[in-house]
């Protein structure tokens, strides 16, 4: 049965940090980030050693920033789109930190943030955790479409892979500076609306994203207008407005507070992303570069951050199997007196 | 760092189920596994859609054997080797049950076993998961190497991919029934011996799971001698002979209680699978079928369980990068008194 679960301690944010590629870089957060290489290549030979690189050089900036050597974490929490997830796990070997492969799609960051914190709050001496996701752009277009010297024509509802990272250092032990916290999740029920077409995975995912939404403020006595932000990982234009028609439909009030990281990420008006941004680097990027800074600004108190994978693989696309959707949540929290449920 | 956990209450199996194709009915555990479809179809059109249905009875004979139905656990835990794990997403989304995706190639299920009975033993009010995993002989061929139909030749290292799955019900409610528990686990580090041959995955994981026996024994009090025994996943003839190696480089004890699931599945002088068994459903089914039953009757009373994943994609071998291996693992108690370390 689907649970929310609410830690008796918080898992604080020991230091978190984004990198992105040339496009993320040229949009509205562009300034946000912090690192961008334009050439999208990170000094790699192959799109998919890039991502590779994408994810160590992510993880670096935030050991870096938390001033901790890279061999401290308990546990690697990790993931990418890549087939086998390779990405990751060619990224991190070197390290020498435990780790734990995940494969969510775009709901991977989320997931990475639920599992590691219920692992560290869970009594276990286990103490520091990093969670890390990334999406190239160029390495997941020929290995989900087409390669792009091909240049196929992308359909209106088509998401643009963001070419970003993301990576966290989360605690049981609180930090000296204060920080945001994680103070409880949700694992996502995973959903088959029987969308197949791999063009428009917002449709497959929004059914998902509404589901958790739906279930959490049942299950629980908070109230959307307790959070400063919905925030889901990569529903894009077109999921938004179906996920939006769900909740409605289930007689759900309308969520004025809903924002999607995949429209945070381009300007749509020069920027020809379609529907807006995907991947497993889209939530993960605007969760550091975006909602945290405002949590630890003050200028937010409360978000509850769902990220949403399209569950599939080319060749199920070309078998003509459906797409699943799936949305895990964290409800993360920003300075303040420690509160529980 | 690597860190032993171990629960201050154990985990039970509720129930655990094993399903087979072909070759696996043929082998020596034949009469043990619950299921066997000599046809490796399942009942599906695709070698892809059959691994789908393999985990789908798989799970199902669990739930059978425990009388609960498919909506009572908290958690679903699940991975396979298709690229974008699909096999396992495409097979759960009709059940209703939280999903948590994971990815450590022929690792996964001691993963899963991991992650899930920490989870449990957390205190967070989460009290059942499920944990499946499956392989498919037919869909790793052509996804991984050559499609059947090309008839390549094996080198004498490469191993079979085992058509086999296994689930297992976790519950941290003692069962009326009495039933083996994992009492702790430990994750693995991931290892890059610079290996890139993907016919020989034994010595690319060898490194990992020497890795975690030395770090397991030397950071706890237990001596190898206080298991019956100590099980690797799928490291086959090549990577158990290596691994040994390793060891006693290392100045371990001759580990006279080693015994590798992939070598248990197959009778080698009539069955042509090279270096023996591997894939998601190798060390599964085995545990499930073998290790299990064993410790229920009282014929074992304490193993550890160590599954081994070789870390790689397709691409990523065609683009000459190495295999990086990874061993997680749980240790598992039959009856008597909960023992706390």
């Amino acid at each position: 049965m689907q649970k929310p679960i609410f830690f008796e301690k918080p898992i604080y944010f020991l230091s978190h940090a984004s990198a992105v590629g040339a496009e993320e870089g040229k949009g509205p957060l562009g300034e946000c980030f912090d690192f961008c290489d334009p050439s999208c290549r990170f000094g790699a030979k192959t799109w998919e050693l890039a991502e590779s690189e994408l994810s160590r050089i992510t993880l670096s900036l935030a050991f870096k920033k938390a001033g901790i050597s890279h061999r401290d974490p308990d546990l690697l929490l990790a993931g990418d789109l890549q087939n086998q997830c390779v990405a990751s796990s060619a990224a991190h070997a070197a390290l020498g930190i435990p780790y734990l492969g995940l494969y969510g799609a775009c709901s991977t960051s989320a997931e990475g943030l639920y599992i590691g914190s219920s692992l560290l709050a869970g009594g276990h001496h286990l103490h520091l955790a990093a969670v890390v996701t990334t999406s190239h752009f160029c390495a997941a277009e020929r290995q989900f479409r087409l390669p792009l010297e091909y240049g196929g024509q992308r359909p209106p509802t088509a998401q643009w892979t963001a070419t970003a990272g993301g990576a966290f250092l989360i605690t049981d032990e609180k930090p000296e500076k204060e920080s945001a916290k994680i103070t409880g999740g949700m694992a996502g029920i995973p959903i088959d609306s029987g969308i197949s077409d791999a063009s428009n995975m917002g449709a497959a995912m929004a059914p998902a994203a509404a589901h958790t939404i739906l279930s959490f403020f049942e299950k629980t006595e908070w109230d959307p207008i307790d959070f400063d932000a919905i925030v889901t990982g990569d529903l894009g234009y077109e999921g938004s407005e179906i996920m939006k028609g769900l909740l409605c439909d289930n007689g759900f009030p309308l969520l004025k507070n809903h924002i999607d990281c995949g429209t945070l990420l381009y300007n749509p008006s020069i920027q020809d992303v379609h529907a807006g941004g995907s991947g497993c680097g889209c939530s993960a990027s605007v969760l550091s570069a975006h909602f945290l800074p405002l949590l630890e600004a003050e200028k937010m108190k409360r978000i509850l951050f769902l990220a949403t994978g399209a569950l599939m693989s080319p060749s199920s696309i070309l078998q003509g199997g459906s797409i699943v959707g799936v949305a895990p949540l964290v409800m993360i929290e920003g300075y303040g007196e420690d509160e529980r449920l």
